[in-house]
């Protein structure tokens, strides 16, 4: 049910293919976010034409709206949206450990107050699994202790040493449910160790040590150390890790950043910038990032991207997008990034 | 280019089939109002397939941006919004005459301020005129004066006479440029006179007076009189209409507001209700208005509408359009709209 196979390899970067319950993904691959199980003004028909193979739900924002015991009810994440392929659910570590000032960690777990209505929550490694095993997608993610990228070395060993506690746990409780019903859902460890290499190396043992995986990511990159930091620990870090399993960097969207990661290693990505940054009008293409907002295009017929064969490319103009503030703008992004990672490589 | 056919009357409702440029209109019909030719949320193969037969746009917000010469220059709304069927454009006085304390009005026209960046503009009857004949609509509004709902006769008799002196210049205006291209686009008279049933009359006669029309609106209705005068004024006033064209009653969405028209006589409808509801999470269904939010559709597994076949109410649940703020509520609800005015009579 989850395998993943190596097409071609070059100068470190991978092509490949990762098979899921409900389809295949060819890599690289990028995933569009759909917080609550919809990625923002796109039926799942048109998510497919743009060419996603797989999206990311939001753990901690299911979690609290509608909830996972109302996903579950309903058939879960695939059936409640009527998104067919396959799917994705962070753990909600990186949302809860965002919330600063409203939230207390300890070994147990974190204690949080929704940013909705301000109710005081709980997630342990345990509930992020258990919430994820009720949301139902092909991948579920650890629960892992996210800290800021300029975060110092006793506060990143700190956190790591966490994380693969609860990595463990989250492991043992994923494994019980898992027996229950084999083969539908797969749990990926996070690689956390912050912007010192020697902490990832031993993050990456300590992962390796624990079991036989069907994907890796990396977190706690991209979150604020500068672009340059980010690549010199990826430069250290892909070459020690697993080759045969997919590697997914949370979080990376950019297209510069895209075939950066790529070109180490790297598989698979999600970021809200593609979807959000289209609602707001601005697209990347081929020749760089594209304004809409911008007088020039006011009454600029040409699509976004000339060599893009995505439906809004074959059908609007720049000048009409400005107008368009929702469905079209964002159905393109998400096929101009789709289409890159799979042809950017 | 432009005919009416009358299919079948009953009581005074009718059923019939409009013919304009860019195909046949089913009547009666609603026209979801894409503001800026795009309805928000819809794409126009959405928009389609909801069943709309023709849209509304609003003259002052295309005027404003992108700019009716930006418009022209991309080849008109239909090339520029790549919706291939019918449009009709207001004539921006509605918009207008709501702007309220940054606006003077002469018999010349109406100086106004931009709600978007103060700048001072000015539309005349000829203007108006002019900017629908450079957007390229199938049916293009007369510029009239709106009056608020309560207004006292003296303010009513007034914005009358100025309405039909404005009629007679966009008339003039209209057939000249009409003479360069006929058969692309028709203007439609506007019926003004408050809530005076002898000022409605007399409306009535002076639009008739004025020309063979291939339709005519009822406007200052619904704007704030109260549902029971609309319908005592529009008692009154539908038998006295043109027997042979269609009758459209401006702004007017809500669905038992729509039965009492269509019992009343007239043929065409536009609102913002329907689609701007939809997106804020309300729905109208043969048993009432459905509010999403409620907490008892929190784990509802059923479609908006039970008896209702369009795409949405086939596919996804109540509780999961609560997380889906955009295309698919859109969706559903023009749909349930289009497929309300056709079945419902």
């Amino acid at each position: 049910m989850f395998g993943f196979e190596r097409i071609a390899t070059a100068r470190g970067a991978r092509s490949g293919r990762l098979t899921l319950p409900h389809g295949e993904v060819r890599t690289p691959a990028f995933m569009p976010v759909g917080t609550q199980g919809t990625v923002k003004g796109l039926a799942p028909d048109e998510l497919s034409r743009a060419g996603a193979q797989i999206i990311l739900g939001n753990t901690y924002h299911l979690h609290l709206r509608p909830g996972e015991d109302v996903v579950r009810e309903l058939g879960g994440l695939h059936r409640f949206t009527t998104w067919p392929r396959s799917i994705l659910t962070d753990s909600g570590g990186f949302q809860v450990f965002s919330l600063e000032s409203m939230r207390t960690v300890t070994d147990d777990g974190v204690t949080f107050r929704s940013h909705i209505d301000g109710s005081r929550r709980f997630i342990s490694p345990e509930r992020a699994v258990e919430i994820q095993w009720a949301l139902g997608p092909d991948i579920a993610m650890a629960f892992d202790h996210v800290i800021p990228g300029e975060a110092d070395r006793a506060t990143a060993a700190d956190a790591l040493d966490r994380t693969i506690r609860w990595l463990q746990r989250c492991l043992h409780r994923h494994t019980t449910l898992a027996d229950e019903a084999p083969g539908t859902q797969t749990l990926w460890p996070i690689v956390q160790g912050g912007t010192f290499d020697d902490l990832r190396q031993s993050a990456v043992s300590a992962v390796r040590d624990l079991g036989d995986w069907t994907g890796v990511a990396i977190g706690g990159l991209a979150v604020g150390e500068g672009k340059e930091k980010t690549l010199r620990v990826l430069d250290g870090l892909a070459p020690t890790l697993p080759e045969g399993i997919p590697r997914y960097l949370m979080g990376v969207g950019f297209p510069e950043d895209l075939l950066r990661s790529i070109a180490r290693g790297v598989d698979l990505f999600d970021c809200v910038v593609p979807t959000r940054n289209g609602r707001h009008g601005t697209a990347f293409t081929r020749d760089g990032p594209v304004i809409l907002r911008n007088a020039a295009h006011r009454v600029d017929d040409a699509p976004i991207d000339r060599e893009c064969d995505c439906e809004v490319c074959g059908r609007f103009s720049r000048a009409y997008l400005i107008c368009d503030t929702c469905s079209s703008q964002a159905s393109h992004w998400g096929s101009a990034w789709s289409r890159f990672t799979m042809s950017g490589f």
